[in-house]
């Protein structure tokens, strides 16, 4: 969806980024408005599959509400945690599915996925790779400019997936300390010190 | 796809029965007729993904194959072949995403969906659990009551999963030795022997 507002200036197209974190049990969705180098929060939270479902159905719960998502919000990106290690062989061939169904809704609608490993998005958000939740929610609130996040950490994670595509794309320098400033401290209070303008 | 032909009589229900074994590198399929008892092939084959391809690419391939089988043939009902034992979490994983956008291709044209273990397809088909690919394949060019089968192990395995979930649907006693011959023996070779009928 690439819209340009008729005003008589080239104003930046505006793309729409889904960012998801999709799990067996739990699925968690982020929907960004991506201005240029500007991003805002259209919607993002969880969706929950009964426990007692069997895997078919489960499956089926993923693929329609992932569809929902697209059809409501039409995004152009579609950004993926893909976790790459796991308990054992059984869990991973379940998440696999439960990934591959809602990358097939996202294939559906032709849009095009790429995906990032959880320490690829830690590093992105907040410069250190091996971030706690609570710092990436941390520098997700600045960054968004919100005051709250939605109260689930899969939503955080598909959010996170969203803002660290943001930045793959439009190779934004991943937070870190200026030259000169204590070096070697990336972590999201010296992004917060060394860029103001980024925080609302 | 129910077709009540217009004889006067009642006729068995036709349906149509999509086999698929989705791997990575390659999509093995298989489409069955089923009238009542009786099953008769209508098309296998393999499909092969390029190995240079990245992994979304082949995502793209497996839903948009799938769903031009699907297309084509409108099946009633969909087989898969599950493994659940792997090398490695990372090869489920993907094992896991490439059955997941065959599966969601069926989830979007609401098609009933059921899965298979490896050893309950060759059980069904030979009576043995651990019957080797060859035994497998001798017993559906009896069952089909075809003179070859697709020249791939994956189209072989697709059709056997078909046939599975055919003999599953109308619980077909799973080919096993009459009490009284050769007790205990339940290859391939006695249910020729014992089922003539079922051979053409």
């Amino acid at each position: 969806m690439k819209t340009i507002k008729s005003t008589g200036v080239a104003l930046p197209t505006e793309r729409i980024i889904l960012g998801i974190d999709p799990g067996t049990t739990v699925m968690g969705f982020g929907v960004l408005l991506e201005e240029g180098l500007k991003v805002t929060l259209l919607e993002a939270g969880a969706i929950r599959f009964p426990a007692q479902d069997d895997h078919t159905l489960k499956l089926r719960a993923i693929f329609r509400q992932t569809t929902a998502i697209i059809e409501k919000h039409h995004p152009d990106e579609l950004a993926i945690e893909a976790q790459f290690f796991g308990k054992n062989v059984q869990s991973m061939l379940k998440l696999g599915r439960a990934q591959g169904v809602a990358i097939a809704a996202a294939l559906q609608h032709d849009i095009a996925i790429t995906e990032y490993a959880p320490k690829r998005v830690k590093q992105s958000i907040t410069g250190n790779g091996n971030a706690t939740k609570e710092q990436v929610a941390a520098m997700l609130l600045s960054i968004l400019g919100v005051k709250e996040l939605p109260d689930s950490t899969d939503a955080t994670d598909a959010l996170a997936v969203a803002v660290c595509h943001h930045f793959s794309r439009n190779s934004i320098a991943r937070p870190k300390a200026k030259s000169g400033t204590s070096r070697g401290s990336s972590d999201w209070g010296s992004f917060v010190r060394n860029n103001p303008e980024r925080i609302k």
